[in-house]
């Protein structure tokens, strides 16, 4: 697929790209996470340090990479994966690895999230790889967000579906009424995240558990939210990902659009 | 040994009582944390749902209110640890137990700390405990801090001693490195936690690891700290109790001290 070449005007400016070479009514959704994911490695260089997300968006990004590499048009990649399942497709497909110890700054990440804000702040951790996601993701110079536009929100929690927090097994049940109870105006219910047909309890690559919250209003300030939730003993990470992303590709039926905070 | 009842003047007083029956000058460390614990316990009424702290203090109150119990002096009591060791020390001393999930409000908690600021702001987890100490303390309506007389210092970090803080073990130099970095004004050192002859790296209860800060100076506002810390993503609690003692019993060996906030 022909993509051009990203087209950065300036800080909250978009710019919006055809995608030429098909039918754009035609392209499922996973076929929009794949398009935003190959822009997005438009931006990686031969010898970079590279941040490499978790999830259905950011596993075509990780494929995409070990084919460059695989081909010779990317050298010197050195991956920093945000789960162990990342680790594992990345060993498959020839990138080599390290982790935050060994190389404290990244010289770019690219990750998918569940719900971007007009100012760049995400949601993530759906897939569970929240916390690694935003050690790596906070270590960045620059982080490349690349979603489908139904990711698109005008507030976190709008899309209704799960604003994950992580916390520690001891007393979740302690942890996730505290939770609830701190977001009551918007509304909140907090769920022990499930897996499974026998239902049981998700488990974090660290032996954390997953309170997912759903909210039904706009929570405000999110910086006061997040400290908030942070300051809760009993709490490891949340979802929220505020100031972190420096750069915004969304793939939609009608183009790929490339926005730089 | 025969205390006098707790002296309560009002806030930020402090009222001293004479240790009586026998000559203070002789009093070891051990017996001073015990006058203190004795003293805490008298605090505690039949029918109470109790924090039991942990350490070398916490331990005698934990032992004087398992013997109040096997007496009949103290009846319905239910007990929630806050560590492994102390949940063990109050099964063998025959304190019902129970946990936060079902008893989210306590009605007193006793623990130990390792500074106490003149806000009765604490330094705590030297014993490693802090999460659970915080996640009990935090539930608690009084919190009653017992310590011996050296444990008081002018400003948190004054005793050169550890600030723990609790961190997932997935990168935790990286962690460390981050922690070392934000005080590095106050001279700040980190240190993974060890123990045993052969150095090996400790676990907490929750499955997690110990950094310990070694600071040269005040590093200021604990508030500000706290946030700080908390926002660094990999830190899943730190040792500052602030603002949540509402009671401390000084031992020291000119007497015993009741202070309220």
């Amino acid at each position: 697929m022909a993509l051009a070449h990203p087209n950065f005007i300036g800080s909250e400016v978009d710019s919006s790209v055809m995608v030429s070479s098909e039918s754009p009514i035609n392209l499922s959704q996973d076929e929009l996470k794949k398009i935003a994911a190959y822009k997005a490695v438009e931006f990686v260089e031969s010898g970079m340090v590279l941040g490499l997300g978790t999830g259905s968006t950011a596993c075509h990004a990780v494929a995409k990479i070990g084919e460059l590499l695989q081909q010779g048009k990317l050298k010197n990649i050195i991956g920093i994966p945000t789960s162990k399942k990342t680790h594992e497709q990345a060993v498959s497909v020839g990138i080599p690895l390290s982790d935050l110890d060994s190389y404290p700054v990244i010289d770019l990440a690219i990750d998918g999230a569940d719900e971007v804000d007009p100012y760049l702040n995400l949601v993530k951790g759906r897939g569970g790889s929240l916390l690694r996601e935003k050690m790596v993701e906070g270590a960045c110079k620059k982080f490349v967000v690349i979603v489908d536009e139904t990711k698109l929100v005008n507030y976190l929690g709008e899309s209704k579906l799960a604003m994950p927090v992580e916390i520690v097994p001891f007393c979740w049940k302690f942890t996730a009424q505290r939770l609830e109870l701190m977001f009551e105006e918007a509304g909140c219910v907090a769920k022990l995240r499930k897996v499974g047909e026998n239902g049981e309890v998700y488990v974090t690559d660290n032996g954390n558990y997953i309170v997912d919250l759903y909210l039904k209003k706009d929570i405000g300030d999110l910086k006061v939210a997040s400290d908030e939730i942070l300051r809760l003993a009993g709490v490891v990470e949340h979802g929220m990902f505020l100031d972190m992303a420096t750069t915004l590709i969304v793939a939609g039926k009608l183009g790929v659009t490339v926005r730089n905070k």
